[in-house]
């Protein structure tokens, strides 16, 4: 049916945010993961008894699968693949036949013996996801202990806390940057307990083909558990191909993530405004026609980021409640590049992550300068419980109208005579459990390795 | 700045699959939980010390907190309550003054002392949440049940297994439901693992003010946990004004559990086609103008639920990456209803399931008829093994084209003389471990209870 | 089913963006469109000669049809109604039978008479549309207005445009207004066109009932156009039941006008932050508790309307897209909740864009001082091209880097001798066309009205 | 900061519904409008009478943007234009650095002179849509067109009407396949009145930049007008960089015509049903290993992008909402991306469902099987005004009540006598005016061509 040549679509050009970060779930990745799934079939079969190791190694042998840095799909037709999968609407069925022309005749049919396509495409996302999620978790973890360093150098830096824009009372910057830890903590714990189930039930997810080829239904019972070891995958408890938790379980803790770096990044955008200034990125996000801006590149990537993955994880969400019948009519197909966007925009978001919290530069006297702007008024919240009793609630709001500066008139109150005046308008004053809070995560983080200023060059860029 | 009276705005009318399931999430349980979230704070306040023990008492009992079957909101003006929310943007700004004004002098300034609106009003939301997921949680172990029972009950009721909308192989009913058995469990686990915490920590999350106020950075550091205690909620590991994973985490499981009934009423509804007949709903549904139809009435409803759920989740999700700052200016605005709705579909849909799951009806000789429809054809993979040898590729495919019965064909033919035709055309000879894992559910559930019929009054409807 | 006591779930404690506004869209709105419903067909059965004209009569009269400001859903059970209405899962099939309780023997059979539910919900949801949509249009118009008169009226204020977050070149406060108002106006347009079709097909679309009723194919074909003027609404060119453009056409206007108004708020909220100081928003967001903060209450509340409004508008796209069969199994009741919310949203957020447009504060001066923070490299684009030339690539970057104010390196530079300078550096005299566009938009708007400040009272409240 | 090699992500391996139809979309094509975008800016230059004529024949030269099937990016090094584009966050940055260098020394300045990135992304995006869109309504036309000769073919032909699942009432395939074609028509009307305006602000949209070089506010203001006519684009009414119509009306426009595939893609994906059988495609959905299924491929492919698209239009809406500043810090980002893949399940989605409708097997016979299927109750609503007033109420139901055959009581019934049972219950006696708007939608189709059935090899795939 296509007409026009095989042309690549997406090589990054319309995503930055992920560029150098994605190779992991292009296609050609998923592409040797789906060979290997059909591997791992013949594998499953030879550890249970019923295929013979010959067979195995034969097939292991043809696509590399015995080699460390193998690629099994090296041999494939990629353009020719992907233009025979439409008719049947999947890349497995056009697959199967190109992988069986490789193979000696004599093992050939071993080769996605029993299985339904989706047993080899469902198995191949795991695989895929599971490797991904090795660079997002450690990309993540790697932001996470910068934050909690930021949080522990600042731990004291006063900065206005803001809420509805609006400075309200005072804060750390060390206990903003405890905030972001925990997100990012958090988020890390969920991805740390997802599960990557094998898939592996056959037409109708009943394995009726496998106790017909192994002629045992304890056999074919066991085959699943022996297909997921093949692949370091979880062994499943049933047939997934219409009970879809792993793919939304999988998609929800990553919109998590991205959901924990779009608060850090909308903070440091936030933060690095010309009037703010109270950070700025490291590296990049200079502009040679206007050079007095400095701008947070990282952050405006994670961002942009951050505002697609909600959608994306819906429509897995949906693709769920859809999954109608045994296979269903349009549901299972638009996972697959809904699931790959969101690891790849993942991938993306954390290495950047990771990156913009290694060489975030913090400013800590504008933070406090900020904190100076409203004239003393930013620990108004303070001041009335002090000042109401001396002088009433009326007088107190009349003094606090205005932007003039409250010390002078303070100090020229009688009421206030008692006060040590500069103390009580003093934000580091008022900032309440924020180090404490600042010194807490990183605390608990010292569970995992020792908190010294993490290695100059862990900023998730792998070198 | 509201001109026109205040009007119900929503009783149910547009929402028939929540009516009658959603009081714990109205705005009067809500408003209710916000006056208990704030007499939380007082006995916080005093069992740190801080507080009188006269002031709690008073004020539990200006509320009826101290009632069993009291309503907290019972005296407040509700609808100058929320004209006058509009101003300030959120309803605890005018609950204050109101629940100050019901307060005896001596102990009013004990009201919301040191609290900031968002820390009440999370706090309250989570209360709600808690509540309604006891709910849920309920109505999905039922329907659970209820799937179990028919896993068991049908597990060897042989159904034409449906892939792409064309007939498979062959499954049975009950391995079908087993399907549904598990993605609800799956669910109903992930429900049972949310953490509800309590939400304190002041104007700028630092807990300035409750330093201030208590005079102890440890006294304050303790008051989050007894607020959380005084609710039963969750103690908060830090203030999590920006760092909304708990409402994320919530609404990710909620639309996952309504993912899980969503498969099962898109199923139900499949399956209840006037052509196909395999189940029918047991209640409900009926026509009086035409009275052919069996309307599946629950499943609509339970799907119009699961089409809205993920839009729902992705906004929280949405609110969660925008959440700058130490409030941010409208995320936090945007969660509320949107949780609540989420919420309120997940009542009526867990509900719904399991009234729908208790009453269907299954017509097992429609299912044994539907099998037969392509006259043998649904064991094709299995044909194919056994007479290709016998016949060649070629032959075989010409016996399969068309719609004529296989089994004449099969006794006529010479090379098939050997073969028992008629076992070998039998769905019920091929529907590999289908009733094993139909079975294999339900014994995994006689962990919790002992698996008969479930209580035939149990559907999941308060009586 | 239901068994819980029926209890307003939403009177908008958790929607402060909406209280007051939304009365129109309330449950109670749209069960009086129901009623006018049905009585626009018996009017139409009228009007094509078909009903005695005593029917129409009687039942107008019944209903109130005939008064100016009668409610025709006075006399129904509400309760009663919304829990009948979960068994069929609509409220159309309850209500059938109330209002016909209502009429008189004679008249009573053509009540309904013909149609299906979801023919009288379609154009009841149609009626409630059309009315909200005229107080939509009519704030977007004002929003707009207000929107042009800042725009003339800052059109020579010079402000830093800022791109992301840094100060890039100078703009004029006046252009940034006049972006907000051609965001606006596109969105008025787009509303101005909309299609209100209301809907008669019967139980399977195909007018069949109707040519039965009325033993004539033309009149048949004559009551669609007869129904929809009774209701001034549009003649349907067929029914729509299941060919939902009339839906997603709405939806996707609604989410539009309120795209328009979050860029709106955002700017605001954006540049109402304490240390911008360009705007703020001139009644409510004061807090007592901290009195320096001027929180800018509307813009936060718009933005809560604009996270959520383009999910919704998803919703509606979903359900269109499974409008399966001639009434799908779950898509047309998930639109009735969400529809009415998007139109909720609209009516608030056009409200209080409107309130704060025509109540916006600006400060000129501040950001006239804004435009100075980065020490005249505002107009760096503009130096690169007078200086390279003089002083080369280099030493322009040199002279560019840092802090220090241009000026007077400038005035000491032997190159820069022949440059007036002070004018060089005037962001005033490098602000391209944005007075003239600032003053184009409001030309254009004098086609509708004559261009002055608009009535100090019209702000969108009605009083 | 990018470390892995560039790999290439998406070459269509996951994306099925778009293989051999998106070239149109592919990042060469894009980077190739990138590249037609900057030499048009010289072209404007050149017709406003300010950049020498040789200028633009040069740079036109360069680039072979004079020859008709020139590849204007055919000399970039793509691999390190993405890779830098990584650090300033868009691809245009690196571009201008290539183009100079390709450029002679003489004419180089004239290179992105004045412009900002965003002017020619946002223009290139223009081109690439406008250009696919192109192909989305020839493809959209073919398929009305198949649409409407369906429902000439078999305007007669009686299907049962199916609501909620259950047969309700008599239609015709034609007024089904109708009712496709209206959501076809009324989605490809508004896809013509889409605008595509060219982006031309300069760094703050206020085209200062231009006013410098050109010395003159008028030319200044005419050279967005040139750029647009040398780009066959419309002419913006002002810069929009932060007013996002542009692309949140072409998305949802897109969306719509999604919507209204899916429509037609779950009807047909239903009505293949094993046990319905009504339809089935014409080419490709076999399957090897189970020759009895006919998958509905081409439903199903079209399916997938009907649940994927509203969540990118969705996205799409954000960024519009958040599109804050002069150019916003995430939110523009978020669109590229997101444009291309709407844009290109519409081409692939359109292309398909020119291909299944000209392809689509109608078994008008089977319909009628099925419209048998109740034994004759599929008139039900008929049969209630008839005989009602012959028995009543009771009886009637009574009569309709299980499964009988009607016919036959009917006839025995004695008050029924005077009755032509037949026709009573021939279900073609009561399918209303279903033929006549079968036949009504091609009649208004001939209005752009004179309807007969369409050239057999127009099935919207260019051969």
């Amino acid at each position: 049916m296509p007409s026009d040549p095989l042309v690549p679509i997406d090589l990054g050009l319309l995503s930055p945010v992920t560029v150098g970060h994605d190779a992991l779930v292009s296609d050609s990745f998923v592409l040797s993961a789906l060979v290997r799934a059909e591997c791992a079939l013949v594998a499953a079969y030879e550890e249970v008894g019923v295929a013979p190791r010959e067979a195995r190694r034969d097939i292991d042998h043809t696509f590399g699968i015995d080699e460390k840095y193998g690629n099994p799909a090296a041999g494939l037709e990629v353009d020719r693949l992907i233009t025979e999968s439409v008719s049947g609407g999947n890349p497995v069925i056009p697959l199967v036949g190109m992988l069986k022309a490789q193979v000696t005749a004599e093992h050939r049919a071993w080769i996605h013996r029993g299985a339904t396509s989706q047993d080899i495409l469902d198995t191949a996302l795991m695989i895929v996801a599971r490797r991904a999620m090795d660079q997002v978790r450690s990309s993540l973890r790697i932001a996470g202990e910068w934050a909690r360093h930021l949080a522990v150098t600042h731990a004291d830096d006063v900065s206005a806390a803001r809420t509805l824009t609006q400075h309200a009372v005072p804060t750390t910057l060390g206990a903003r940057a405890a905030t972001w830890a925990r997100g990012i903590e958090r988020a890390s714990r969920r991805l740390e307990n997802l599960e990557y189930p094998a898939q592996l039930g056959g037409a109708g997810g009943t394995l009726a083909s496998f106790v017909e080829i192994t002629g045992s239904e304890e056999t074919a019972a066991a085959l699943p558990a022996a297909f997921a070891r093949a692949l370091d995958l979880d062994a499943p408890d049933a047939p997934w191909h219409v009970t879809r938790w792993p793919i939304t379980e999988l998609g929800d803790a990553l919109v998590q993530a991205i959901d924990a770096l779009g608060k850090v990044a909308g903070d440091v955008a936030t933060l690095s405004r010309t009037e703010i200034g109270e950070v700025s990125e490291g590296v990049g996000g200079g502009s040679s026609a206007m050079p007095q801006k400095q701008n947070p590149a990282e952050a405006v990537l994670i961002r942009s980021a951050a505002l697609r993955a909600p959608q994306l994880g819906a429509t897995l969400h949906l693709a769920a409640s859809l999954a109608v019948d045994e296979r269903p009519d349009g549901a299972w197909h638009a996972e697959w590049p809904t699931l790959r966007e969101l690891l790849r925009l993942a991938l993306g978001a954390t290495r950047h992550a990771a990156s913009m919290l290694a060489h975030l530069r913090v400013d800590s006297a504008a933070a406090e300068t900020n904190a100076g702007l409203t004239g003393g008024r930013l620990v108004s919240e303070r001041l009335r419980g002090v000042l109401v009793p001396l002088i009433g609630a009326e007088r107190f709001a009349a003094l606090l109208a205005g932007d003039a500066d409250l010390a002078g008139a303070l100090k020229t109150m009688p009421e206030a005579a008692g006060l040590d005046v500069d103390a009580l308008l003093d934000p580091r004053a008022y900032v309440g459990l924020a180090p404490w809070m600042a010194r807490a995560g990183a605390g608990a983080a010292q569970d995992r390795r020792d908190h010294t200023r993490p290695d100059a060059d862990e900023d998730g860029v792998e070198r």
